[in-house]
C-alpha cells in the first residue's frame, strides 16, 4: 500500500513540478517584457545625465555604501565617468553585467569598464570583469600610504579594486548596490544632500 | 540648464517607476494564480502522505541540513507529525506561515504548531510561532545531557528549538530549507537511500 502511495505522490509531484516550470517561464516572461519598455526611458535617462557635470560622481559620492569605497584620487577619475549602464542577460535568471562608461582620462585607455555576474558550472554565480589598462603610472588600485597629511579617513582603497575582486561573487555587495538600489533610481542619490528630510 | 535636465531626469524616472510597479503587481498576479493551481495537487499530495507511516520522520532525517537538529527523543514526537504546509500569505510578499501538523502525541497539546514570518514596522522579517502546549514532563526542549551513554553526537538540542528561536529572522536557514527545498518536493528526501546515484 506504501507502494501504491508513493506512486501516487510521484505523479502528484509531477504535476506540481509542471505548473512550477510554467510559472518560472511565464514570470520571465513579464520580466522581459517590462524590460523592454523601460529600455528607451533608461536610453533617455542616460542621455539627459550625460548633461549634468559629475552626475555620477555626486551620486556616488552621495551613497552611504559606496561613498566609504571611493578615494580621493579616484574622484578625479570619476569626473570622467559618462553613464552607468546595468544589462540582464536575455535568459535573465542566467546574470547581469554592470558597465561604466569613462570619456577619455588621464587614468586608463578603457572606455568602459565592466564587471558581470552569470551562473558557473556548478550553478554558483561568477564574477569576471574586464582588465583596466592604466596609463603609465596611474595605476590607481596601487597600495595607498595609510592616512593623508590632513588626516582623512576616506582614502585608503580605490573603488577601482572591485573589478578585480572574485573572492565571494555570491553577495557582491557593491555589485548588489548598484543594479538593485543605484540603477533603479540614481536621481535620489544625486539629490540626496538637498532632500534632506523630504521623505519624513 | 542643470535644473531643467534635472526636471527631465525626474519625469523619466516616474515612467520607469511607474513601469516597475506595473511589473511587480504582473508578477504578483502569476504568483498568486500558481497558487491557485497548486493547491489541489498540494492537498492531494498532503492526503497520500498521511497513509505512509512515519513519512515526515523521514524525509526529515534525510534531510542533510534538518537532521542534525532533530535528537533522538525528538524522533519518538516525529513519528505524530501527519502535515506539513507552507501557507504564502495573500500578499505573497508581506510573508508565510509554515505549519506542522500532529496527530495526538505523548509530548504537547498542539495539533499543529506553527512559525511564520511577516514584515515588521521597520520593513524587516520578523517571526513568530505558537507556543508549544508540553505536557507534564514532556518538555523536549529542556536542556539535555552532553552525550548519551552510546555515545552519539546527535542528540544535543531539540528541533522545537526553532519555533522559539526568533534571533535572526532575516535568515531562519531551516525556515528556507523547509519552505524552499522540503516544501516543493518531499518525495525525494523521503526516498534518498533508495535513490542514491540515480540523478548522476
Amino acid at each position: 500500500q506504501t507502494q501504491k502511495a508513493l506512486e501516487e505522490i510521484d505523479a502528484c509531484q509531477n504535476e506540481i513540478d509542471a505548473l512550477n516550470e510554467q510559472a518560472s517561464e511565464e514570470i520571465l516572461r513579464v520580466e522581459q517584457k517590462y524590460n523592454r519598455l523601460r529600455k528607451p526611458h533608461l536610453e533617455q535617462r542616460s542621455e539627459l545625465i550625460r548633461k549634468i557635470p559629475n552626475f555620477w560622481l555626486t551620486a556616488f559620492l552621495n551613497h552611504p555604501q559606496i561613498s566609504p569605497l571611493i578615494d580621493e584620487t579616484d574622484e578625479e577619475a570619476f569626473h570622467h565617468m559618462t553613464k552607468l549602464e546595468v544589462e540582464e542577460f536575455e535568459d535573465i535568471k542566467s546574470g547581469y553585467r554592470i558597465k561604466l562608461h569613462f570619456a577619455e582620462n588621464p587614468y586608463f585607455e578603457n572606455d568602459i569598464v565592466t564587471k558581470e555576474f552569470h551562473l558557473g558550472s556548478a550553478g554558483k554565480p561568477v564574477s569576471q570583469s574586464t582588465p583596466i589598462r592604466w596609463k603609465a603610472g596611474m595605476e590607481l588600485t596601487r597600495q595607498h600610504p595609510p592616512a593623508d597629511t590632513k588626516g582623512h579617513k576616506r582614502g585608503h582603497s580605490s573603488f577601482f579594486m572591485w573589478f578585480g575582486d572574485h573572492n565571494d561573487p555570491t553577495s557582491d555587495e557593491v555589485a548588489e548596490v548598484l543594479k538593485d538600489d543605484m540603477w533603479p533610481n540614481p536621481l535620489q542619490y544625486y539629490l540626496l544632500p538637498d532632500n534632506d528630510g523630504e521623505n519624513g
